[in-house]
């Protein structure tokens, strides 16, 4: 019967030949290894012409019963509870660390070294020397590689870089960025490894601070001189244990930044402003407009073009809903600027790769 | 000494020649009262170039000690305790009635006989007939009149009636307006006269209805039918006496519209709207363009304009600061407008006077 | 090698045998199609407990290379090019309407008689009577049933819900709702199935009323009375074969609304807002509270509540980023609130069900 | 006739003689000349009780029939154009001084010889320095004196400052305050006292930093540290006289700051910020809530208080109208706060007077 056709028939069809599969292993279940699941479930939904199929073949972590029930509800085929079994999985051909910081470095060069895609989350290492023996690694074993620096791929930052890039806000004079949260304000929150240097590295800095460092180079440009100071308002904090830990990382930064092009900034992230959920937000004053970007609004970006016409005495910042058919992710729009091979997976406007990212702010950050 | 000059040297100066003086007698110093006289004392302040300079002769209430604190702090030559005396001072050209709803007509109509020029707040009367009575009064008179339907003045009301004049709009499909208030909501709040029909005529009907009809018929023009309906929530009230008295104004009205031109729309009015202090918000969808305003935030108005250029995928509704240059109220705009003779004290653009504003709503407003 | 499981292995762990798997079949592709076969794949990511895994078993089209397309990339097992094919298929437990509204009645009702659970679009049909006789046909059958009004699982409309249903609003004395769009403006766009009667049965006030009738419904309560009018501003449209039809359904309705429970309100909708792109906006006003929704915010709800403490003085609406961990959807949340049992496919607190929802409703929306 | 009594005999009663009357002299009519003239005559309006009540005596400016235009307008007895003839007159007892910057240290100074009470606009000098002169002359003449940072008196800072005072915030973590102009944006505008160091001092830094910096001191505390820089991103303008000259005074700067009480900062101030006609927009978190101003909508304050009841799921930033009964400047909330005698002119809550307010922050400003 000509109209029943099975999914095999179907994965015979021309159709199926031009998509290419990826193999996908996923260092971590909890928090990213979660949204990035979910990520490369809805790419069919999401991408427009499809550049690849995930196939979901392994997820990886330490809590067997946790990790099996992550497998069945994202439909991984298989689970491992070492990550170096994940890594001679011989179906994995991308590999995506999303565990905690201090295990970035060891698992992505072996990656690297066993020839595997890679993708890692941020910030990319503790220190900026440890990234960069990650970038040497990947740059050695000639592999594809990229830094979760996900807002880069929000429709509204796309649509503002896409802005800046055609010159419609002409020379940037300024970029301030705040990236504010909340949720260790409460003195009897306890230790946990992200307020520990030794495992994250650094605190607001690294956690939250890398992205609007890297919004600031994908959308302004390279940074020319950083100044800044880190802020622990709650120094010690209790242990699981029932015992007393010391914070040592920064609850909070402020930094000052000039960049190549003339532009100067101000950069800040907290974890002590309440009422701040998820609050990423930028704003860039150019000769000829701004624009104003919220993540907790990441529909809308803010727009102001100085004497947009018609209605010339009504300027004003307008509130542009990033969903419409001229913006980025939809068909049109992606089918126009996917000048990359079906098996490209850096996107081309990405410009932040495996690079230590932090490497020239040596002042701001301290990862010496 | 030629740099030192007194007042009286001044005042015979050519700049002095130029601007009338225009005696003001107010009736009210409470609510309204001391608005208008606010108003009066801001205009040299305010309107460039000066039509006319108010000089503040009498001020009128029953109350004696009140009014005569409100006369020396407002800077009033005189007060009256009577109407009729006030309307006998001959220093009085111009008649501001702030009274109650029910001391409209009468003062209003012997003014007019006595050949004062006649503002008078709004709702005009307490029904049509009586509204009717009190503009028969003043055509006979020729007395210049105005009924203080303010918000045409907000400088955002006059950019929108600006672009709409200008076609900017295009053609209108869609009027939406509400004006909420809350300041009645506890129930314990007691009767006073705005919740009686002897005294006010109707409820938010008439005392928050009547601004959104007005500028309903000020921006996108004539009605041709209407329905609608009231309601009142809370049906009885405690007096200062410690009584119980009977609400018998509306609390709150919803009411549908067609417009001569064509356009639908809807208006409501409530006392009952919780957070809302003085939320008066309409919105205008035209073939062109769309204008939303409210009351809360009257320095601003918000403008989308299709497909506007540059930017052309940034489009969106705009949050128009009505504060600049080239906007109504400062001098360039002013002068450009002003083609009325210096003693007109009703501005040339505005369509409403005393006419029964609400005459044509009958089945709205029930006025009969 | 105990670290490597297989999906077959882990198939017969605890965790499977407590989660049902259900058979979908899906009609269409194009838009709600595309939209449910999204919302399958991301229930694992989204609820917990898991209630079910949807198995996308077939989906249905016309257009044979479209929908071949469609099941690759979504991953459905097989296709079909006839409705009557997809209800044959004995891996087919749910029945998923997502066709144009004159393509509910009749697959829908041949579902309910083969046994299928059913979920369909709306507006459920093109008339009351029309969903009448769907309605007779899913009780007959004793299958489960849905009305696809999705924003009811909106999470800040779900909080609503809650905060409503506990009170907290107290009383509740207004209701009102737009719903506007803009996708018809301009004259040039073509006639298509949404603008003719015979196919759509209504235009904006089945489309889009539909849902914020239905929010009223799940939010206030039943009405008692309405009134309303609707228009159509361009009656002419130019059609895919170069010549000119007829709209017979309406660009847009305005509507008064009588609760059972003593509240008014308005409701509008309308594809001719100018700026609007999807703006579902509804204020509700209580004894105790408002609450605004809309849409193009859907992470929003702004609340008020009277006389929160602490800081009395600052009492104004809330932006409430509904996304916390004490929120609809979180885990918390949602064991809390599920009493239903794992294969209940209609969640428990959802009243509409395959009733003809427009029934009461006869004067404003003329389905008779 | 008791009913009809004039002006002299209402200056005889209780009420005139319990408010004094204050004579004032006025350097400047233009732009702060004209804002402090209408001050002066809404007081009656706005305040209650009365201090006291203005009397307009002099008014100062150089080009004589500008000022004798002005002092006609806003009503004052008499006009100068030297400073020094203003200051001898006998009925002026407040030298309210509007003048530009390099125009404030000298008429001050002597003003404070004279025995005038003082207000002059800021920043109070060009150089630290230049302040002290200024504050070491009215400290030994025993003279009243103020700053005019008039922000510290609009209604929502007012209640800000309350409710950080009374502990609503509890311990202050963070303090982020821009204020953005865009006025010489235009490469062709031309050069201006406000640009050149020797009259102005500063740019950007002195006319727009000094707000911030005096709120950070009267919201937060004293600055213990503080880093920053300018920038110049025009360097070099069109004259009158159609030359060209240089811009010596910065156009943005951008700083850092560390409170003594632990809390830390961002401080930013630009004339080069499309878009933003005067806002100044400050935010600032603290344990127990945050608060967000935007001058841009000056009856408004941004309020987040953690866990308020009820509604305890429903938690977020509110948009309070600082508009209520309740609110600083209504008659009940200046009653309860009115504790200094009712010649003072001085406000009690202000900390900051003559003293050379940028005297601490020797890096930010650099205006030793």
């Amino acid at each position: 019967m000509s109209e029943r056709v099975g999914f095999v028939t179907m994965g015979e069809s021309e159709g199926r030949r031009d998509v290419p599969i990826v193999g996908v292993g996923m260092l971590g279940y909890a928090f990213m290894g979660k949204a990035h699941s979910n990520a490369y479930r809805k790419i069919p939904y999401m991408v427009e012409p499809l550049p690849a199929i995930p196939s979901l073949v392994g997820i990886c972590g330490r809590n067997e019963e946790a990790v099996r029930a992550a497998a069945q509800r994202y439909g991984y085929h298989r689970y491992y509870t070492q990550w170096q079994d994940l890594l001679q999985d011989g179906e994995v051909q991308l590999f995506d660390n999303g565990g905690p910081n201090d295990l970035h470095a060891e698992p992505c060069i072996a990656a690297a070294e066993a020839g595997k895609h890679i993708i890692c989350e941020k910030p990319l290492a503790r220190t900026a020397a440890e990234a960069k023996t990650m970038r040497d690694a990947v740059k050695k074993a000639g592999v594809k590689h990229a830094c979760a620096f996900n807002y880069r791929f929000v429709p509204a930052i796309r649509l503002a870089r896409e802005m800046i890039e055609r010159g419609e806000l002409g020379r940037i004079y300024h970029y301030r960025a705040v990236y504010l949260q909340e949720w260790i304000m409460d003195p009897n929150f306890p230790i946990v490894w992200r307020l520990k240097k030794a495992h994250a590295g650094s605190g607001a800095l690294g956690d939250l601070g890398a992205h609007i460092i890297d919004l600031a180079r994908f959308l302004v440009g390279e940074p020319k001189a950083v100044s800044g100071l880190t802020q622990t308002f709650i120094k010690e904090r209790p242990t699981a244990g029932g015992g007393r830990d010391t914070v040592d990382v920064d609850d909070a930064f402020v930094s000052l930044i000039q960049f190549e092009n003339g532009a100067i900034g101000t950069l800040e992230a907290s974890r002590f402003a309440g009422g701040r959920k998820n609050h990423q937000r930028l704003e860039i004053n150019g000769e000829k407009g701004s624009i104003v970007f919220n993540l907790e609004r990441l529909n809308e970006l803010e727009v102001y073009m100085k004497e947009s016409e018609p209605a010339r005495q009504a300027q004003g910042f307008r509130q542009v809903l990033v969903t419409e058919a001229d913006h980025p992710f939809w068909k049109a729009g992606s089918t126009r600027s996917s000048t990359s091979s079906p098996t490209s997976l850096t996107p081309s406007s990405t410009r932040g790769t495996l690079l230590p990212t932090g490497q020239r702010l040596k002042t701001a950050t301290g990862q010496r």
